[in-house]
């Protein structure tokens, strides 16, 4: 097995982290790193969260996404409440290594705390279109993927206003 | 028309920002908020990108992706050297509103400053495999969509250590 522990390496150049196979992921002055999270199947973005060092470090050994929760200040386990937990098909880094894309098979479809499949679940029109309708936007889930009071409970809405 | 103007509504509640049709977005204390872009055939992520509320103004009004570089401190719409505009097919906002999904049609088809198609050009093996390899990175596109050296010249490169 030789070399087997996960260890972020330095960030040496810009050539070795832009051309180079070594893992050096950024973190920002918050510690954290951006992390994309799509579904695997249909490459519908289902949400955009954060990683700590310790998240980052426990997703690559669990293959299980693991986030930083910037609202209640701790990890989270994504799917421990719910039961729609994130399994990793491909974890990959941008260029520069400060974002991170996981493609992610989710145990029952949906990753949203208000109840939708992917967060993402309205669009605004743009340019002429966005004009001509004031800018309001549009629903793009018209369903439920579940009830998030049944699924939820008492847990606190992670929203900030 | 009546109401065209393009302004970001009040928060005035977690209900009507995750359930409502106000576009309210949260910008962050660096008056910053994340954006996916993916291509918008292919899904394929291919950067992730902030916008301050100026670009996010520019983007809805031109319907072309304005961004703001942090490492340049400057507005900039993408393509402007390199020629790779990208045009918003769609605009998304997320359940609190503060990351944006753009999809978007490259012209040329690249959107990676090092001279991939998406920045996204590495992977991390997870869990067994991922030990088993040592955690090293593994190129996912084997050619370059484009010549860095001819399209940016002397332009300085964004990468931050």
């Amino acid at each position: 097995m030789g070399d087997s522990d996960l260890r972020f390496q330095n960030r040496r150049s810009v050539e070795a982290v832009e051309e180079g196979h070594a893992f050096a992921p950024r973190f920002d002055d918050r510690g954290l790193i951006p992390v994309i999270t799509t579904d695997h199947a249909s490459g519908e973005v289902l949400m955009h969260g954060y990683m700590n060092e310790e998240a980052l470090r426990k997703t690559i050994e669990i293959g299980e996404a693991v986030y930083w929760s910037r609202s209640r200040g701790m990890l989270w386990h994504k799917g421990q409440t719910s039961g729609f937990v994130q399994r990793v098909v491909e974890l990959r880094i941008d260029d520069d290594q400060d974002a991170v894309w996981l493609r992610v098979d989710v145990a029952g479809g949906a990753s949203c705390h208000v109840g939708y499949r992917s967060c993402f679940y309205r669009t605004l029109a743009v340019g002429e279109e966005g004009k001509e309708h004031g800018y309001r936007l549009r629903f793009t889930e018209t369903e439920k993927a579940f009830d998030p009071e049944a699924v939820y409970g008492d847990v606190p809405n992670p929203t900030r206003l």
